[in-house]
């Protein structure tokens, strides 16, 4: 690590602490706390997301974006008010899955991914398209379906035909009786646009590690119903190279999301990356935390887990090329050993005293503890550094 | 404050954390995360105590002494087995008050400081004055008693005698009745020794804030006894003024400890001082930290009390004066911008997660929270500090 003479600019990078504050309370906290201690340090909040909830309102107040409300069919088909963000020029979409196709729209005794569909997801990417978007950065985590991301395309205009040549409907259901596809209808303006979709998992699109097997049943499939999916994915990847040439059954990540990963590289010659990575390339991180001091990230738990496709893992990765020291706060923190190893020059924690869960994850209360715990921090580093 | 280039030299000195870890687990652990970061760094360990409860151990630890068990009356008379420390050459006696004369000593529906008295305290100087000390420390800290240390001092040979010159028996119940004072028969040795009090309230002796109204009701006194032991403090402090022509009714401290801080001010000679500032001077703390780059404190709940009398108070004046930076650690923080307004350059609390009360006064927990928590706060004094 470089020898530093003192703090002249932090950067703070943390992800919300889910259920408690968003990451962009988190920054102007700290900013707060940063100037309590050195007024004259240059302070770059930058509010991160993992790809996952919050991604986009996190963009598009980190670009300047705006957030475009959208009513578009959800995951039964029902009608539902989803929200995108778009960013950069107005060519960038910000979309997350979940605000169209998301299991929590549907109520528990509903939740079938026979039936779901993420058509919704199809629908904000064609109203951004419409809107002139041409890249497309899109999160996929928390969806009801497991549909390979056909109903997406139906959206999209690319039908799907039985043995028969008829169109089918929607759903997990249909897979397996795909026989060809159809992209004669295609929304033209799809040709054009990039998509870049965030991607924590390695799972392939079917089998016993596929999106079937692995997390058909968190979205209310019973054990029937799972096989029959995994049969469908196999049928659908079968069509798929068959007619496009593209073997994606076992490519990683292809079963992320109900197979809504298989069907952005097999359809929409989808980019899949680690959700972080995503953000952080858009956001142009690396170019941002050029001469910071220090870097401040953080999240609601830290743990061995956060070494892998969480915000501070992602933050570090890119600090660590630049040999900017980091340190994260968290409301729970485990494994510290693991994540000094890893490269965080510090992990703090937050509560001064005995509390409850439920207390600790009280708004004022987590700001009042961050502000607390970086000014407490920033006066140790203040007193050691050279002046 | 100064420029520190490079820590080379570290003072742990920390309270027990109460219930918890005793001030020398503190200091064990301490040096254990300082060595993780600082392989180099000289650690001195400085286990300190309040004068309360924990003094003697500390004393004897740090100046390593001697415990001497002995078997003297309880605050009724009954057979007590109380303990006391001999230090430096054999010459310095180190006693706490609640060993012999402890509220604790007594069961709830006996406790009443009519009845009880400070004899076995005065046992305990007296078995130490014929070992040949010179030298008293005192805490006074959690007695049974409210006999203005008349017990005690029978105990050296004192006799309190009634308007017919005949000798009283014990117990608060005494001072009423007292007209005389016979000090022919006292142990001749206790003109020799030197009494250094631990007195932490500046309470007089008789009156709304003198002993019996502050303190004798959780002693188990009630309002008739309150009334009657008030009235008998302001007998014994006039039959002071005329018999030795000294004042102590509105000496502050002379209250302390039903008043023996009186006694021990008229018939010992003694000093009161705060017990922090006993403890710290006996162990010679203002030469001890010479050169040291930073302290270490703590005390399991710090708060704006810890700013009266408490081990961290004392240890950070006696920093101030040598401009050493001083960092407290707590398992319980509050009130955080009194305490870095009193100087303390951070303080620092130690859970890392939600717990009950009880969990985060565990043992093991505490110590790994300890250790965790400094080796973080050095990983960051490292990375700053020049090199």
């Amino acid at each position: 690590m470089k020898n530093f003479h003192k703090v002249k600019k932090i950067v703070i990078a943390s992800d919300s602490f889910k259920g408690s504050v968003s990451s962009i309370e988190v920054a102007q906290i700290a900013e707060t706390a940063v100037h309590n201690i050195f007024p004259e340090c240059e302070v770059l909040k930058i509010p991160v997301a993992d790809g996952g909830e919050g991604t986009v309102d996190v963009l598009v107040s980190v670009m300047n974006g705006n957030i475009i409300s959208c009513r578009v069919k959800g995951p039964l088909m029902e009608p539902v008010l989803a929200r995108y963000g778009i960013i950069e020029d107005e060519k960038t979409a910000v979309i997350e899955m979940a605000s169209a196709s998301g299991l929590t729209l549907v109520p528990v005794e509903k939740q079938n991914p026979m039936l779901t569909s993420t058509y919704g997801t199809g629908e904000l990417i064609k109203d951004a398209l419409l809107r002139g978007c041409t890249n497309f950065l899109v999160g996929i985590g928390g969806s009801a379906t497991n549909d390979a991301g056909t109903g997406m395309l139906q959206a999209l205009g690319f039908r799907f035909l039985d043995n028969k040549g008829k169109e089918l409907g929607g759903g997990g259901k249909i897979l397996t009786r795909i026989c060809s596809i159809d992209d004669s209808k295609v929304v033209p303006e799809v040709k054009q646009a990039k998509f870049t979709v965030a991607c924590d998992v390695n799972n392939p699109f079917s089998g016993i590690d596929g999106a079937a097997y692995v997390y058909a049943r968190q979205k209310g499939a019973d054990e029937q119903m799972i096989h029959d999916l995994d049969i469908g994915l196999k049928n659908f990847a079968e069509v798929i190279k068959n007619q496009k040439n593209k073997d994606i059954d076992s490519v990683p990540g292809a079963g992320a999301a109900g197979g809504i990963g298989g069907g952005f590289l097999a359809f929409l010659n989808a980019n899949l990356k680690p959700g972080i990575e995503m953000v952080l390339d858009c956001i142009g991180f690396d170019s941002l935390i050029f001469g910071a001091d220090l870097i401040i990230t953080g999240e609601g738990k830290l743990d061995k887990q956060t070494g892998m496709g969480k915000v501070p893992a992602g933050v570090l990765i890119a600090a660590k090329k630049k040999e900017i020291p980091v340190i994260a706060i968290g409301g729970c923190i485990e494994e510290i050993e693991d994540l000094n190893n890893a490269g965080f020059l510090a992990v703090l924690s937050l509560l001064p005293y005995p509390v409850t869960l439920r207390q600790a994850m009280n708004k004022e209360f987590t700001l009042e503890n961050i502000k607390r715990t970086l000014e407490q921090q920033f006066r140790v580093i203040q007193q050691f550094q050279i002046k």
